[in-house]
């Protein structure tokens, strides 16, 4: 490998069989864009699609768009499609609102179920938001939210664990919970599970069902490139359906929205996880990500992720070995970026933003680079990783103020 | 008024000083739109806006638009131009979520500073999502909803009550409550108020800081035109901000949301009532509507919607005297639309739709007209009354299943 010469991955790019898709994108020229894990890319259908949504079906269709254009059921067949990506039968999965709602939604209807546990349980390393959710939730009902390190998730659940909560592929490192064995384990004690799917979606396989997963979240801005804070979605599995509620009792969950009864009464079925008016521009945007990645094999997709996180720990042992790689090398537990520590890590991912390679930086001195396989380049890696290689041994970091501190993972 | 001819009307459209803003919008030829307090008609300029910020904002930005671009801040930027529309001083109004989910925040926040009054007081005839929303709440917190008739409001305010939420101009029946005297009533009684201003936003002069309000949530897409689903806002006066909070602790509402500390720190102003990443392509759209709206007088917007109801209550009644009329004719508690009642109300509206004059129903035989004063004419309310006065007269209303049975108001 240490003799692996660019010309090596050009071939690769060649052979790729998912290189079709990167031309169904928009990529700046001269742009390595690695941070697909934070904000998609454009697909270069979704500005088309979005026009015919505002000009057609808002300017021409007006409020007649609702029934005859289908507004009324996107949140349910766009989670359908999701669904697929996530092996989630039909009617578990719903688009709507942000991951952190969906969060509280689906958090608060698992405490409901489980009323005699007081704990919810999460990771010391989740994303803030998540904790942040649960921290909120657990106050207002005196509970307890106990957060341990990842390592020490399994050994913390006990008969006083009501849910388990957990991200899936940790935002930071990369890292894949085992998601079949966490969930078994947890159900046998008796715990609900509750997977945030943000940045396994679009990125990974995943089982719901198989798995026998309680509840999930996630996000539709990442790998589902649904454009910038693209409204969410949320897996309920059928079993919990009937129980489960949210405490958010919008109009739109209601079993009969539209004959405006004055006592709400849930849907029957996942609509129940709706609340208020969905936007539909934001919809119409998520629908061209998803339906771009659903063409795609997910099996493939997984594989060059692997190759791509692979060559780039491998060039960056090879060619910097100031590095730290706090990513795990094992591919098994390993999702869809890499991330790299450096004490100078902020002004040297500011020197690569300089040179238009763009990744992300998270304190105190993380380098994340997203692998996105649908657009992203073996080539691309090559040259991240030479651009690293320069500014690391010129010592010509940008210690300026951070441009451009990404603000969504 | 009974010898009033079309070219009356004719004349006065000429010389209408909103005029100029009919323009502005794309209206299907040949329709009377009538539905604007539903879902606000399109302006030209969002189709144009939405396709920059899609192509190069997301496009050719990608990640660095959320500072390059201020997309981090748009929420409080569009929050405080609807703030002008409303007489709130900046940063008081926050574009957020849906109304629903804005509305849950801010009574849970109610409730919170409250918390020896156990009632939330509302009207019966509130807007569903608004009671279902209070409903969840307070049986979450064994509390009780208590609903009235909107006459009996005033008299049902007692030392229990902690929050009387309302919404200022009725969907149905299109009245409006007195803002300034409930509100200094009930707070004169140890209660909060919380006003839902979607029918009020962009239709009328609504003045929150004049009027002493406490908590105030509204809709983006009805007569702020900001497109299906648009998100919603919500106003906390700069007096709670410190102490009101959100029960949703998403990371948007830290004071230092990238910085990923592990513990929850609500931000010290109005930016602690957000919650998940926003969408920014709702948001751009939005923005669009908004910043129309607030190049029109709003005593102009406001004498012209009276206007045309008063031309609407006074043609229905010389020329359809079999309509019921269940607006209010006085125009001091008149809002922007004018709803009549007929047995075969549904039906009628069926056939109006048939004929591209569209306006909604609501059950049980409600007829609602929306009235837009920047893109309707005097002369739409002429057709469209004698429209159902050849409806009715023949009896040719449309039974058969209605077709585009509206979906949101």
């Amino acid at each position: 490998m240490s003799k692996l010469q660019r010309s090596d991955l050009e071939k690769m790019d060649r052979e790729d069989p998912l290189s079709g898709f990167r031309g169904h994108f928009s990529i700046p020229d001269n742009h390595i864009y690695m941070d697909g894990n934070s904000l998609g890319a454009l697909p270069l259908a979704t500005a088309q699609h979005l026009n015919r949504v505002v000009e057609e079906e808002w300017g021409q269709g007006l409020i007649r768009s609702w029934n005859q254009q289908g507004w009324v059921d996107s949140q349910l067949r766009l989670g359908d499609s999701i669904g697929e990506l996530l092996g989630a039968g039909p009617r578990q999965v719903l688009v709507a609102d942000s991951t952190s709602v969906n969060l509280y939604k689906l958090a608060a209807a698992a405490l409901d179920i489980n009323p005699q546990r007081r704990v919810i349980l999460t990771d010391l390393d989740n994303f803030p938001t998540d904790t942040y959710i649960l921290q909120g939730l657990t106050e207002q009902r005196q509970l307890e939210l106990r957060c341990v390190p990842s390592s020490a998730i399994l050994d913390a659940i006990d008969d006083d664990t009501a849910l388990v909560a957990l991200t899936h592929v940790n935002y930071k490192s990369g890292r894949v919970f085992d998601m079949a064995h966490v969930t078994k384990f947890a159900q046998q004690q008796g715990a609900l599970v509750l997977w945030d799917l943000s940045h396994s979606v679009g990125a990974l396989p995943v089982s719901l069902d198989a798995a026998g997963v309680d509840f999930a979240v996630g996000c539709g801005y990442k790998y589902l490139n649904g454009g910038p804070g693209a409204p969410a979605f949320l897996y309920v599995a059928t079993r919990h359906q009937q129980q489960a509620q949210s405490p958010l009792w919008g109009w739109f969950g209601h079993q009969s929205p539209f004959t405006f009864e004055n006592r709400y009464k849930p849907a029957a079925d996942i609509n129940r996880f709706q609340c208020g008016t969905p936007s539909i521009l934001a919809l119409a945007a998520l629908e061209c990500g998803v339906e771009l990645m659903r063409k795609a094999d997910m099996q493939q997709v997984r594989a060059k992720s692997l190759a791509l996180g692979e060559l780039f720990i491998q060039l960056a042992e090879t060619h910097c070995p100031e590095l730290e790689i706090i990513t795990p090398r094992d591919p098994d537990v390993r999702g869809s970026h890499v991330s790299i520590t450096h004490p100078q890590g902020y002004a040297i991912m500011q020197a690569l933003i300089n040179r238009n390679i763009i990744g992300d930086f998270r304190d105190p001195n993380v380098m994340r680079f997203g692998l996105t396989p649908l657009y992203m380049r073996y080539t691309d890696v090559w040259d991240c990783v030479q651009a690293i290689k320069e500014i690391v041994n010129s010592g010509s970091w940008d210690t300026s103020e951070f441009l451009t501190r990404s603000k969504v993972t």
